[in-house]
């Protein structure tokens, strides 16, 4: 089937407003590491997907979901070892008594069982988020996005009140004690209009709103004014987490804070359909008393073995440390590049996470979106995968599988100096 | 390990009130189309789960997940042909216009799309749902459970209201225009409220209440009563759907009558995560227009083979005539029963799914819960496994695989003979 063909085929069928990546988009057939090749055999670079965690087609990984696929997949209603080691392997990932395991399918069920847990432990239905967050896609969760708030909901918006996302580049906070304090201004207004403070809900490393350059310990102040209002701390570690940060396995523990429950998804089972949550005994006890939850998917023996698997080659294959080096590599040539070009205002890492701030003017800050749109676009012309974000829409995102090495480094950066060469004028 | 110590890891590491079936959980380790295998190595006869559709680890269906796994696992922002193959043969199994589909992770996720379909179709939020019924576990959709009402849920209770389920043993409805009366006094009572009618969500076929004996057609009158109040029909075929009645692929198609939406999901992808929703154009437009809604997993390459897989063994096997088949075979052997045994009721079915209503006192039909409880347990002791439900929780479920054969049947009633007669006091 040719590719406009199937974007005839794909619009009839699934209808309006179904997004597709760039304007070109890649119509693609298979998949290997860092690797993906479209239908007439180009192979692209893939230096965005972060669902291929450890590699697309991971062969471990790979191996695991067949073995487990063609030996028995059923609920978890029945006991099976794979649910009870993949928890325990997880658990002891975190500290602080974040001890109990509930695993779903999808990040946005994760985190639409958060904020149960948060008014199961309040009483209270008052959620805090950044203002340019994506938690996921229920009607509950749904509502927590700003940037395409959606028009209906069944009127949860109510509950949902949002902070200015840090931004390291533009708001001066290097201690994190103005976003507490604005936090703080939140929690004082849900109190007062009566619907009250249950939960803060963070990606750790704000990976949506442009991956700001913070200390470690940036979000204690916060964790303090939280804890002091009584509500949850909910860290969101669908993108930041499973060592992505090159320093810490969860990016909470970077951040310095204990939260109250830390949701996970994307990267968990390298593509099989597998999410879940983290939390103390008492959350959980409290939940499944005021709940009668049950997954029909969450939790079988297949995505048991593919998250398990996942954990093994990130340890086996030490790819937190390869997190760190490849990161801090990026940073220096990245670095190198905004001496070249002008346009260039920001660099920024969070180990495997990395990225460029367009801007218009370095004295202005004024977000160069439209440059970035090109970049992406050029990038994709040229065979390398990537994409823009943040609260400007004017940052790259480069998010490669773990597996991202030295030498898809320097391809990465060659065809950015030369995309970034024919778009820029010359000096 | 051993099961005992199994049971308090997953305690230990799970918390509390996660559910398992039977008083001693069955620890399985192996699936084969009808059978499962205990780590003791001994055999089950698997007569309740309707996940594993096309049988327990189904040849075709493993293949064709271990094939795309290791091809290729990417979101759907890519152009992949999985994805509009199988939207374009699974929208061909529906008429009346309804030819868009949306696929998610889980059955829950796609009824909590169907609300927010009917809110964006209608301004308003009143959903209706029958009395015994279960349609997910996200914070909107859970509020529809009356058996286990969640004791939070961010105020959404506020906008469901319930109607007596069917029950062709107590309830003289015939044509169904008593259930239709009762839905139109809670359209009423919406409207009279303010909060305004929006949706009737059923399963065509009342599986989670007993399965009712009804004539085709009998949802007539209630669908006209929901166009006439501007509402919209959902149909939650998570458990009805795929031939599972026997006469027809839908069953709302058996009741004769065009809902806006459908919603589906377990045995979808035969325990691959994959669930979705089928909906005319103009639902779907209004819904994308609404919601920027994307589902990382949803539709991915492998669950889309999985699911094309699973269309693909219903067709090539004929297993609609099959369920048809085995479920008028197992009408008779029921009956059968009820002639030997007295506290039987009732005996129903709606192609593969059957079951047994036991009754204390046939005048007064007074239910015989706890004898379904035995009956339950000594199957499971005697190697066949099925559920009860129903609104007086004194049903046998039995809704096995849709490759259940003849000899198989014979197998489940000659031990369900054995069971009856040793759990009843002899003539």
């Amino acid at each position: 089937m040719n590719t406009p063909e199937l974007m005839d085929r794909r619009r009839a069928l699934l209808g309006p407003n179904v997004s597709t990546f760039y304007q070109r988009p890649v119509h693609i057939v298979k998949g290997e590491d860092v690797w993906l090749w479209d239908a007439d055999g180009r192979r692209y670079l893939d230096c965005y997907n972060n669902v291929p965690h450890v590699g697309h087609c991971n062969p471990r990984v790979v191996e695991a979901i067949c073995a487990q696929t063609r030996q028995l997949n059923v609920h978890s209603r029945y006991l099976h070892e794979n649910l009870v080691n993949y928890a325990e392997k997880l658990t002891a990932t975190f500290g602080d008594g974040l001890s109990n395991a509930l695993l779903t399918c999808t990040g946005s069920e994760a985190n639409d069982i958060a904020l149960r847990m948060a008014e199961a432990m309040t009483g209270k239905r008052g959620v805090i988020a950044t203002d340019a967050t994506y938690h996921g896609n229920t009607s509950l969760v749904s509502q927590l996005s700003t940037a395409n708030t959606p028009t209906y909901g069944y009127g949860l918006d109510q509950y949902v009140r949002h902070v200015e996302a840090p931004d390291s580049l533009r708001i001066d906070d290097p201690q994190g004690f103005r976003f507490a304090a604005k936090v703080q201004e939140q929690i004082d207004a849900l109190e007062h209009s009566g619907i009250g403070f249950a939960a803060l809900i963070v990606c750790p490393l704000f990976l949506n709103e442009g991956f700001p350059s913070q200390p470690s310990g940036w979000l204690r102040p916060t964790e303090k004014v939280v804890r002091e209002a009584g509500g949850l701390l909910i860290c969101d570690e669908v993108q930041s987490g499973f060592a992505r940060s090159g320093s810490h396995f969860w990016a909470h523990q970077k951040q310095g804070v204990t939260p109250d429950v830390v949701t996970m998804g994307k990267p968990m089972g390298n593509g099989y359909p597998v999410a879940g949550l983290v939390t103390r005994p008492e959350v959980m006890e409290r939940f499944r008393g005021s709940y009668r939850y049950f997954n029909t998917f969450g939790g079988n023996p297949v995505a048991c073995a593919a998250a398990m698997a996942v954990l093994e080659e990130i340890e086996h294959r030490n790819l937190k440390a390869n997190a760190a080096k490849i990161g801090s590599l990026a940073m220096e040539a990245m670095t190198g590049l905004s001496k070249k070009y002008g346009v260039i205002g920001d660099v920024r890492q969070s180990g495997m996470v990395f990225g460029i701030e367009f801007l218009k003017d370095k004295n202005t800050l004024e977000p160069a979106s439209g440059f970035a749109d090109q970049v992406v676009e050029a990038m994709r012309e040229r065979g390398v995968l990537l994409s823009k974000l943040g609260r400007h829409k004017n940052t790259l995102k480069i998010r490669p599988p773990m597996t991202f090495s030295e030498e898809h480094l320097g391809l990465l950066v060659q065809t950015l100096d030369d995309v970034l060469s024919a778009l820029t004028p010359q000096a």
